[in-house]
């Protein structure tokens, strides 16, 4: 090839690639970007620990209980089971695109995953474990010993260490290649007419003003119940049991709607069974909007588009206890 | 290579080989074989159903729960935990190597996997569920109906493919690999000395009179208490609710030693903490015999060649819920 012609070829590549970029930054939502800067010695650390279930008092819940990564990252419960069979007080959301999130918890009261992860090990009502006794457990266990310290360099291994390897875990599971992001990112055909008509109502009505972005929703807090007052025995009050401020009642971190179709039930209470329940709901409360049946079903039909690859890994293994682990107490 | 030479090769070749069979039939543990005749649809099928808590009332007891396989196949308590959070009245059986097994649960009352994996689903103190409200569940959800049908040839779901699948799945369990079995193929240095010993040690004093065969017990039902009674508040009495006979009293299936260490605590009632207090009791209790705490460490060493290799496959995704899905009821 000439050098002109070459010139020509770059130009026409750049070209193109500029009119993919204007034709993404238009649209309210953008395609999940794939995972950059990941620690995957901790990834591999914080996946056991993901999964291992003595981290809770019991020995029986892990993380993966309540956001259990073969269903949406969820466990598709309206609340959770705790220890004990505790019912729990909230929806858990999901893990999957949760490092997007603006803040974790459906109140936001943690910054990022980190601060997240620590909650429910030491929550009574969820794992039911205290930090010191779960690394306690960890301390015991030889493989555990030397993986923290070939991942931190030390030889103690502490909570932070242990919530940021759950972390840099979580930060993995995100789910790019969804259809709809397909269809962003110029694969026209990825979505039918009544998908496509679908997003165009989830636009034109309104809905994008708090779900949109790379997780479409996760990043910011709005109020639950705008036009007309959401009715809930939940007694979750969200963001001003963190701000204090009695305008923050009722506000909670808006949800992420990628993998929704994997992800019910819905809202904060897990009141709504159906996603035709939940676009209804939202379009009624939030926009002052009836949407006809047809035009639900499209917005439904949109939002089944936005199932991406869903995490993809081998079961962890999980090293053995030895005759010094502390032994887990289900029944006291 | 001449004609000749060949001959030769192959003649030694054959010589090789025939010694180490000769030399595998003599011991009285026999390495894992590899597992034949699978079909591999049903298992892929069978795999998503173990992994699915929605075969629970509650939506949140898998197979998995109990059965873990990031943890020897086993969940590591001395009794399980069940619906509402109900004690298990013995402790759960490895599925590691389980299609090994004469016979299922530790009283033998399920003739087989497939007669087993019923089980669990339908005791209100496990699972808490129906077959026929587990059968609705599947029913509802199109991917799963599509496999079924793929994999079994008709429209309908029900619980005798529902049981077969688990049990496809569960037969591909198997854990070759073992460096005891490395040892067995022909390997001498795949073991040291000290395991060795306790190799010696366990045929010599008779453990292998029961724990014997490919998975190192399994294959028959023995006394617990044989030379002096086994004291335990476990209300179990194994075989005997099974044949009706008083002479099947304290009767259970011998469990396999294969991933001993992972399959912690021990015993039917799971009061055994540690190898060492398990290889203690059943010296005294079983053979008459008080090993010394050198024996009993070379033993306990022996054991931990058992560990073979471990299940390695992706996490299944589950197909999501429908609309029609029947909702899991978890505090009902």
């Amino acid at each position: 090839m000439s050098i002109q012609l070459k010139a020509i070829s770059i130009a026409v590549a750049l070209g193109m690639v500029a009119t993919a970029a204007v034709a993404v930054t238009q649209e309210p939502i953008t395609p999940i970007q794939p995972v950059k800067n990941i620690n995957l010695a901790q990834v591999e650390l914080g996946k056991k620990l993901y999964f291992d279930p003595r981290l809770s008092k019991s020995g029986f819940i892990s993380c993966n209980s309540c956001h259990n990564l073969s269903m949406g990252g969820t466990d598709n419960l309206k609340t959770s089971i705790g220890d004990h069979w505790q019912q729990g007080p909230i929806n858990s959301p999901t893990v999957l695109n949760s490092s997007l999130n603006v803040a974790q918890f459906w109140d936001g009261r943690a910054a990022d995953l980190k601060e997240q992860a620590g909650g429910p090990i030491a929550n009574p009502g969820e794992m039911g474990f205290t930090h010191e006794l779960a690394v306690d457990v960890l301390k015991s266990i030889p493989e555990y010993v030397v993986e923290f310290k070939q991942v931190f360099g030390t030889d103690a291994i502490n909570i932070d260490e242990v919530t940021q390897a759950i972390a840099e875990f979580e930060k993995t599971l995100v789910t790019p290649n969804s259809r709809f992001d397909q269809y962003l990112l110029g694969d026209k055909d990825a979505i039918n007419a009544t998908e496509l008509a679908g997003y165009t109502l989830f636009k034109s009505s309104g809905c994008v003003a708090c779900h949109n972005g790379e997780a479409v929703g996760g990043n910011s807090f709005q109020k639950m119940g705008l036009v007309e007052p959401y009715k809930s025995t939940n007694a979750a009050e969200g963001l001003s049991a963190v701000t204090g401020k009695d305008a923050d009642r009722f506000k909670f971190k808006v949800p992420t709607l990628r993998n929704v179709e994997m992800t019910y039930p819905y809202f904060h209470d897990g009141e709504a069974k159906t996603l035709t329940e939940a676009v209804d709901v939202m379009g009624r409360l939030q926009l002052g909007k009836k949407y006809t049946e047809e035009e639900n079903a499209q917005i439904v039909a949109f939002l089944k588009t936005l199932t991406g690859d869903q995490p993809a890994f081998q079961l962890p293994i999980l090293p053995p206890s030895t005759d010094n682990t502390p032994a887990p107490k289900p029944f006291e």
